[in-house]
């Protein structure tokens, strides 16, 4: 399995021609055609490049069984088109019409419980539905042949946010029918569901359930095979649309947008799928590490983009409607934001939505003209970026990030782990990967994100912030990466289980034990929150482990006190490290600066003032400021900036919320 | 709209006939019958003047389909006119028997998630369901027709606590019934949904559903109109056994028990359907605020009546058993707090319920007569207020109470905005009424309460805590009243949408932005828990607004340090105040004092101790002290107290949780 | 009622013959044979003397409907014989084979809200089903008559952990049997459940159901009599494997583990039904009242068992996976704990499980081979373990533990006041139970548990820690047990209520009233979390109550201050005394502390350090340290320890979690 992409796939660079897109959803559905028309107006102002129709449209295309409304669409793509707009078209098969759900029933989803999710929202349908996918490939196909040929159409954005699970019963038959083509033989799968505990022994396929409520504890490799065949799922619902397109449109690209870290799709099988990867992308304006989750989301994306390329398709201009409390972006916030997704391989920079909605549930999100509309300031600094954008485009459209750093993250062992009954429940993979990715961000150390089994080659060091479960081709490929020169350091419940979340012989895969100098891993000590596993020169939180070194580390670091007195919290033998805790965030960026710097690996710029970001992309360096007080930058040399045409020699100025992007 | 009432009602003062009314919801069935002739003793030590007998009786009355046991009622209803005691007779509908769900599964109503409530409890009815009905006219109609003549009937109380919910499919077809009489055209329900956003045009009635479970936000609309429909159903199975009612007993007043602030139905509309009002009022004897809920309560409760008298039809003597831990009443409150109840216009001060029962449900929630009996502290303390009431009935009896501020609050504008994907989870109606009415409490300012298109014109101070929607005429109802010289003073979250949910242009409705010196509206800065927002001379808090005034405000205050400083968190406008933010209590009193003062309205007494509550009735002063430490408060003059006989000049003492009536 | 049990019981010492019986629940099903050979190996270091086989083997032996698969057991029936090794033979009928649930959807239980609980899981089996009880009733047939005369099968396991309730339609109707046979007419039942309050009159049995989801609170003698359902149609399921499998081996002994403290399962009626008690046992390693707890429930299995030798089904060797964090236990705990239970009377010290599983949903639950293996710290402590009771076993087996204190609990009691609707959510019935347990742990007073009616007359002192419901033959009892000169002491909340959950008169019993010194219960103050009720010497928490006393008690502890000043909240009248509050752990040891002493029961030994726990058994006196620093405790006389072979004389050393067991 590699990620990097087969040259087969079209190229976003030609929907880009030179330019950083600029756009976002438009759902002009909800507006009388005036509006379209000062929409447009508004549009240009902005410098919009590019919008995307159609991504909610289906009951205004077919309204009743069957019918085809394509009127209103021609007007918009032609719209579009007359102003200079491209049109990102979507399928409209995320959130079908009401009389989808009320003629066929079958095509509404179950929870675990036997409970429907109905119409009335979205996403309201089962990916097992022959039915839904019988009238999603229809209005597809029509879809595609119509807009084939027009101008306008750029990219194909096929559903939306695929998201839904199904426990029904024609889920459960797809389900079986998945099964027995991943075990062949009902016997291979009481192996590999471990069905003989608990009297779990299937005699016929027609026993085999999705996971329902249950009550105890469900079998887990069943819950993590129905992880499994739900993206699988819903990748076939991809790939039954993609490929109607791609019979119009053999040179049109294709993207679905994913939702960042999201369990609910194997992020790296899907991305084989696609031309172009897009994201989804809503840090809290509040967060204080908004910027790190905007970071790690980007550098995943851009990995699975194969380093090329990707789209942001949306975020938001001001505030969201989905958290408890919803604010807005303070001034200068969207831009740097959006900066920083281009700094990190995005040539687009696109909005859910372009005009935020008077009615629906979705009103109280913001759009890029906002309810406060064309005063308000949320289009004036939209405006302001759309000719940032415009600017730098030309400069940055294409260009590649470097990086040394490889953190591997894989959507199985996540599945795996993400279960009830586990040693910690406080033990949650995204806060893990969040902390060891905000070390690296904070030590300005650039990262990709891989699969454990792509190839490693390339980078210097290989970090692996948890991977429960570890296929032995998997394991191969980290031994053999060490072999060859390249540094590995792991966090703890690595290498805990095989495929089928069996438990390896030792608590932990007995070829990782001998990489990192383990004779044997007596126990777990999983903290409490407050709780710490003091260290030798830190605080170690989350977790901590009862290790007995086999005496071939080079070099460990003790717990002090406690049970664990004196046994190794941190050991390394060669360039293998094991840590057996989450150290408190300075120490593990220190530890990680420290063990980059002996694999080589040397931050962007040195001696960066706090919350300024520095990251290459191509030959230019993004400077990015984080904080609300002025600072000086040390950039030794002469540079321009892009985005204001200034000279800096030594020494760049950052205001709040500040951003330069300097050529040499 | 209006709520003052019209003079064909039949008047609670019928009823009282110079009396404050004293009693309870009493319950016979559970006992035997010599416990019957006990409580009619007790009774009338206590003073009782009247009971409510029926309110679940059903399967005593009916114990099979059919069946008429009457006699038992009989003997009570001539037991009650023997012992003097009048008789509010309920209809027994609020809790089917056993037999009708079983045999009629239709009547039971489902949730959201299509689950059941089956019998077992009380209130399983759907207010849809044609078989509910049907019984239920049945049973009004010879309970009626039984009892039309007898001299211990004064008035009917309909049902209890109306409060059901029904998702199923008989209320679906009953919603999609109430749907085609509001919209006519299924076009016209498209757009007043909004349904063109996220794909959810109706092709057909048929298609149209309650709100069921879904796998996201559902449409805000939808939502509204159902809840708008549950009020009307509600109010339809009321209007149903009313007029039943009336047919027998035309000079009969009626009336069902409310829930104070109860979302579920629509007082206003259902005040102006009854002849008396009545509400059930519980305040938590541990909070610190619960005499100014209690206020707040029977300050609304007036105001659904009419501003003449209404009926507290339901309180607990001691502690009630539905919440976490149930706090008993301290010796003197339950007296404080009925007389609080009568100074603000209360003309019956009843209980549930008469005898605290020794089975069921509500075995722990108190009675008059407690599990301790006629020794019990409890029934010693309601014999006393039994005696305090004889004594002051004449002079109150049909008093009404003044007041020069009422505060607006509208169901319609609470359902809109009490739904998920807002921009705070935090703000809650209730909540923000609490803290408005509390300031105007605290400053001994007497309030009403009013539905926005009211006649406003005899109030000299219009309070708007937080009308989030409001409609065209409900908006020039408001200006019209600024226009003629009234003060009004707006929070925030006012005038945002309109009668469909659907936002105004700007974020807020253009001419209200014009009243308030508004420019623009660019965003909403809700607060987190915890959080303020400093503003010059206090802090604000929940929320704070990003505001851009147009410069013909006469008046600000600013925001001081944050992203907000010196833009506007309250604006002047000639008689017109907006704020932004939610000042704190104190802060919120003063300022609300000095705009009452401006507009000419004073506090009932000046330099009144904290915790003395003072309530002028008709020429009476009541004074309360919600206090535990002795108090003197100065009321210059000669006062006779109506509880004592004693005269005070000047000073009048109160002890803990002490009250006097006082009368020039 | 009386828990000394039967003589015919078969007697658990014809299996220990002079051992205290280790080892654990042995699943070899997840096995293949190589690995049993090596269980049997490290088996004999550790010196197991028996497993426990099949609790989970339904679909090894049954792979489909009617098959019987049992050459498997029979090998390992062979191999533990040949070894040396007794069995415990479970019947498997806790997890029903996936085709049960498949072909016979009526053999899976519901929930209130009508949720099936499907298989995937384990106990998804309905106690009504007369469909699962044929099946379990043929292959615990089958499985006896195979092994009957199997050398190595010693004793019995029913089933394992008893726990479903099922709302079902299956099990409403054997509901309504058993409401019949317990009220035998439905007057009768709508006389207990007090239908007549909120409109519940049953007209026909057929209108009888379970609880099932309900509007507002549930009737709550329905509650309560479908706990005792429950119960009663689990014990049925028990009996009716346990009568097969004595036909087929009447000299065997039966048994089925009980959880502790399970609010499912009335253990004293159970017990009675058991040749053998049996529990599972569980303390979080991390609680500082782990060790107390262990007590409680070894105190109350003891006494489930008459006195006499009980079983330690399961225990864990080191974490397990159920709880939200799960720690291991430090070195030494796990003996310790095990020594504490053979102190307080096991005669086996089981697990669950031998060896850790790898798949499955329990495979992060300890083992006592771990996935550590031989070498790890887990199994290391077993082989000690091991080796220290076959050391101590010939002394221990079979002896008695002598209490003069019982403390009662009654499963009736417990589900009448475990509702909702009751006077404070705080108030759990086992925190109380353990509260007051505690007082005595800390003071070394060794107690039995006793049901209310039990023959009480062996004991010194009776404590009630809370028994809200009791009967009048119970009442009787209890006065009875005074009047004979008993001490009694008594929390508060009991005898409120009678067997059918009806509040006796004065919500309390009268002649309980009178036997403490109580004229009037006015009110009840239960106290918030964080909330004190300052007393004369100490402060009260959780409860407090208005009391007013009737001027014969001879001593009185008053409240001091607040509302309750001066009342009492401590009354003792004679030998009878009564706590209106729960007095905190310090104050309540030192009352019972003076109240055992003047009823003449002494500590196992005086002077103790802290945290050393001391138990007599027989003639041998169990020392054990709970705390991590080394003591030295005052034993006059010269000692043995039977674990070491050491002579103490006046001064038993004991370091870290470290035990002696002394003869003189």
């Amino acid at each position: 399995m590699n990620a990097s992409h087969p040259s087969q796939r079209r190229s976003l660079d030609a929907v880009t021609r030179g330019r950083v897109l600029f756009g976002g959803d438009y759902n002009p559905e909800q507006w009388p055609e005036e509006t379209w028309r000062e929409d447009v107006r508004l549009m240009r102002r902005a410098r919009v490049t590019s919008v995307t129709l159609g991504v909610f449209s289906w009951s205004t295309i077919e309204p009743e069984p069957g019918a085809r409304e394509f009127r209103w669409l021609d007007t918009l793509m032609d719209l579009m088109h007359d102003h200079g707009i491209d049109v990102v078209l979507a399928t409209p098969t995320a959130s079908p019409p009401p009389w989808m759900g009320r003629l066929h029933p079958d095509t509404l989803p179950r929870d675990a419980d036997g409970r429907t999710e109905w119409w009335g929202g979205r996403q309201h349908f089962s990916h097992s539905s022959a039915t839904y996918r019988r009238y999603a490939a229809a209005i597809t196909e029509d879809l595609a042949a119509r807009y084939a040929g027009h101008p306008a159409l750029t990219l194909w954005h096929i559903n939306n946010e695929y998201c839904t699970y199904d426990h029904g019963d024609e889920a459960a038959a797809a389900f079986r029918r998945w099964l027995r083509e991943r075990y062949g033989t009902l016997d291979a799968l009481n192996t590999a569901w471990g069905t003989a505990f608990w009297s779990q022994g299937y005699d016929t396929w027609d026993g085999v359930l999705p996971p329902r409520r249950a009550h105890y504890l469900t079998n887990p490799a069943q819950l993590l095979d129905f992880r499994r065949f739900t993206s699988d799922m819903l990748l076939e619902c991809f790939r039954a649309e993609r490929d109607i397109v791609r019979r119009h449109t053999p040179h049109l690209p294709v993207t679905t947008n994913f939702m960042p870290l999201w369990s609910g799709q194997d992020a790296w099988r899907w991305a084989g799928e696609e031309d172009v990867v897009s994201v989804d992308l809503y840090p809290d304006p509040r967060d204080p590490l908004g910027a790190q989750h905007g970071a790690l989301v980007q550098d995943m994306t851009r990995s699975q983009a194969g380093g090329g390329p990707w789209m942001l398709m949306e975020q938001a201009a001001g505030p969201v409607n989905w958290r408890g409390v919803n604010h807005p972006k303070p001034r200068g916030l969207n831009r740097l934001w959006s900066l920083q997704a281009v700094a990190r391989g995005a040539d687009a920079i696109h909005y859910f939505q372009w005009r935020q909605s008077r009615q629906g549930a979705e009103k109280f999100h913001s759009g890029m003209v906002s309810h406060a509309g064309e005063h308000g300031r949320t289009f004036q600094e939209v405006v302001e970026l759309g000719a940032d954008l415009a600017r730098i485009g030309p400069e940055v459209a294409g260009r590649r990030v470097g990086a040394d750093i490889a953190v591997l993250h894989d959507w199985d062992a996540w599945w795996a782990s993400a279960q009830d009954g586990r040693p910690s429940a406080r033990v949650d993979l995204p806060d893990v990967l969040h902390a060891w990715h905000r070390a690296l961000w904070e030590a300005h150390l650039t990262t990709d994100f891989a699969h454990p089994e792509h190839d490693l080659g390339g980078y210097r060091l290989v970090v692996v912030p948890q991977l429960y479960a570890l296929t032995d081709a998997a394991t191969d490929h980290l031994l053999a990466y060490v072999r060859a020169g390249g540094t590995l350091v792991s966090g703890f419940l690595t290498g805990v289980a095989d495929q089928d979340d069996r438990v390896r012989e030792g608590g932990m895969d007995a070829r990782l034990r001998a990489l990192f100098g383990i004779r044997t891993l007596h126990e777990w000590w999983p903290l409490e929150a407050g709780e710490t596993a003091p260290c030798d020169g830190f605080d170690g939180t989350l977790w901590s482990e009862e290790i007995e070194s086999d005496d071939t580390a080079d070099e460990t670091i003790p717990y002090v006190g406690g049970e664990l007195d004196g046994l190794p919290a941190v050991l390394r033998r060669g360039r293998a490290w094991y840590l057996s805790t989450l150290p408190e965030p300075d120490a593990l960026r220190a530890l990680l600066t420290r063990i980059a710097t002996d694999a080589g690996v040397r931050p962007v710029l040195a001696g960066l003032p706090a919350d300024v970001e520095a990251v290459r992309r191509g030959d230019l360096l993004f400077l990015l400021h984080h904080g609300r007080e002025p600072v000086v930058v040390d950039v030794p040399g002469t540079h321009h900036d892009l985005l204001t045409g200034t000279a800096h020699t030594d020494r760049v100025p950052l205001g709040r919320y500040g951003a330069v992007v300097l050529r040499s």
